[in-house]
């Protein structure tokens, strides 16, 4: 008996047809006899509609009271489902966070799952119950309830695959899988047959929209398989798992964009050491997270810092490094530009070739795209473009590395 | 400085606009020297949406996994208020049943308190903090959410105000008080100054649907002091307290109706010991409960049994009587009506007085209108008569009773 966790987004539960559907799914394979934990999301567009509320009352409303109003989503998705089992002849038993109990920090909004007690799981999936899960929530230590952060259902469910040491974790999505690219912009997008971790997590964080990044971390340092592939047809999906001789081979596997980011450059600061903390410090402390950070070379014993962070943080990071910060650090202006995007291109063939950079570099420059930022990791490059040029980047890209076909290019030697 | 525990029903809350009203309401009573426990509802139409989902996928909903789902109204709501008075400069929390916690037995959709722990509650009033509590919910010892059925946030309100001996509980609603009748029926109803709790039990547990049943009686064992009154102005309210001289002298003090029940006939039943509990156990087993009984006398040993239900629970008794304890009884014939009503007269003065319920019945018998089942306590006698009379029926005995002027029908001697 393998013990499986199936875990369904938001359009795979949008409506009660859907549920049902996703009840028959996992009936199957608690019929074939695996235990099965189901972890869910809310209905399509409820967790929009409920972050709306808050916006309705307050400018930054996150904190302690909006995870109790945005946690409310899945609450109703897992009680319909462990029903509608019920309803079939099944044993099913919902879970809320604070149930399990998922145990996570208290940074509100985007919390991070600190351990999980498997105990009592253990003990319904023994009595051949359903364990029916509310994905993105947890409780922290006082008993307060957190909610993980945009895709936080995924990390519930990589999360729970490793307390309870899964044979799979399976990801029911309203894609088939992962994709070299997003499919709306290159219609002759690829599906993979299997990515790596280190692979996906930079394609997640990236922007590919398939997983979370907290979630890929946990599969990683686990090594629980995670299936990505589409709670609507029964067509295979995509493989996260160890990187393999196979997958070394290909030098890009995909191109990735994220438009959900906002860029800060503060001008014209003394350049002292010390200078960098001070500027993020603070931002920190306000859980604003921080992605790309370039610092030009210093000129008249001043320098410019760019970063970016997300398009949610963006109005209130401005502000606190406006109000507050750029006097500390005696910065001469501060300006913000949420007009922006990032491209990537990922590969873990990267590793040992070399001119991949500079090619994706020159491919955007044919096109007359100026490159705003730049960051680069072992298996990826990300530029920072103007948002405009997003779509035509990503398919001049994804034409260049040859992604489209199947072509796939190869080590020469 | 007084302790008020505040009640808001759904109406009340029923948008953005009317929760920041009800902040500012919140706000003043604080102000104003008071500690403020608030308690709320879900907003209006929230929890029939949420019910309406259940009932999508079950015939028979009610059970641990309905509560888990109708339980989210609250939290939304009880988050938004939270928000909105610390966007306004107070320290507010919000508290789910769970976290007070507010522990019930497991009796999902219509659990009953059994007790409240208060010293979270104490802790944070003490620290100037407002106390935002969802109504309508608790947990049971084995951590379940339940829920206290209809009306159920009433009842949290006066439970929280006498677990907290609190000077004064007040139910903000959308109607300015009690009144002698539902005002829809009689445009010259009169709001009452103040009602017994035995008086306002009847009324509540008849159908007046200002407050639980269970609220009144939480109050009246307590002798917490309820004021019923409109969140949407400040005209003075209902008292609902201990009955004194006043109120003696007052014959009749209102008429309500119930179109929320349904009436099961069992036909020609031997007459032997026992019949009655061995049809109501299964009921009773099954969490329905039975309102009116009659048993009509005995011919050719054989006995008829009506009983009434609510409308929710309806079908479902009716299926387990004719599926099940009709045979066992021996029972030839099981009927059941579902277009019933039953119409009551209310009083603490009929307790002194004879001749109230001839009087009833002789006016409705003017009108000709049938009367179906009679039942009568001290301070109420209630005819079950057919739904399309019902308005009919409150209107002309409000008139008869003299209830609609300021003319009271008082002592003679």
């Amino acid at each position: 008996m393998a013990l499986i966790v199936q875990k369904y987004g938001g359009t795979s539960v949008g409506n009660i047809e859907r549920i049902k559907n996703v009840a028959k799914r996992v009936a199957r394979s608690y019929d074939e006899g695996n235990a099965v934990v189901v972890v869910l999301s809310a209905m399509s567009g409820e967790t929009n509609k409920l972050v709306a509320l808050t916006q309705e009352v307050s400018e930054f409303p996150i904190g302690r009271e909006y995870d109790v109003i945005i946690s409310t989503g899945e609450q109703v998705t897992v009680g319909l489902l462990a029903l509608i089992l019920k309803e079939m002849g099944y044993k099913a038993k919902s879970f809320l966070g604070s149930q399990v109990p998922i145990v996570t920090d208290s940074q509100f909004g985007s919390a991070r799952i600190e351990s999980i007690e498997d105990e009592r799981l253990r003990a319904v999936l023994n009595d051949g119950v359903i364990a029916v899960v509310a994905g993105f929530q947890g409780v922290d230590p006082e008993g307060n309830i957190t909610t993980l952060g945009r895709g936080g259902s995924d990390t519930t469910a990589v999360a729970l695959a490793a307390a309870l040491k899964a044979d799979l974790c399976e990801i029911y999505t309203d894609v088939e899988g992962v994709y070299t690219t997003d499919p709306n912009f290159c219609p002759n997008a690829r599906k993979l047959e299997k990515v790596s971790y280190d692979e996906m997590l930079e394609m997640a964080s990236l922007g590919a929209k398939v997983l979370q990044t907290r979630s890929v971390e946990f599969a990683k340092k686990y090594e629980i398989p995670v299936m990505v592939r589409s709670s609507f047809n029964d067509a295979p999906g995509t493989l996260v798992c160890k990187e393999d001789k196979e997958m070394e081979k290909v030098v890009v596997s995909g191109v990735t964009y994220n438009k959900g980011e906002a860029k800060i450059s503060v001008l014209r600061v003394p350049d002292r050491p010390g200078i960098a903390a001070k500027l993020f410090r603070p931002l920190t402390e306000e859980g604003i997270n921080v992605d790309m950070i370039v610092q030009n070379i210093s000129h008249d014993a001043h320098t410019d810092l760019t970063f970016t962070v997300s398009n949610a943080d963006y109005k209130r990071a401005l502000k606190l490094i406006k109000e507050s910060t750029a006097a500390v650090i005696g910065a001469e202006e501060v300006v913000g530009d949420p007009n922006i995007s990032k491209v990537s291109i990922i590969g873990a063939g990267m590793r040992s070739h070399a001119g991949v950079a500079s090619k994706m570099f020159e491919v955007l420059a044919n096109e007359g795209i100026n490159i705003q930022m730049i960051s680069t990791s072992e298996i990826k490059v990300s530029c920072v473009i103007d948002v405009k040029y997003t779509e035509l980047a990503v398919r001049v890209l994804h034409d260049a590395f040859g992604l489209g076909t199947n072509e796939i290019v190869e080590e020469k030697d």
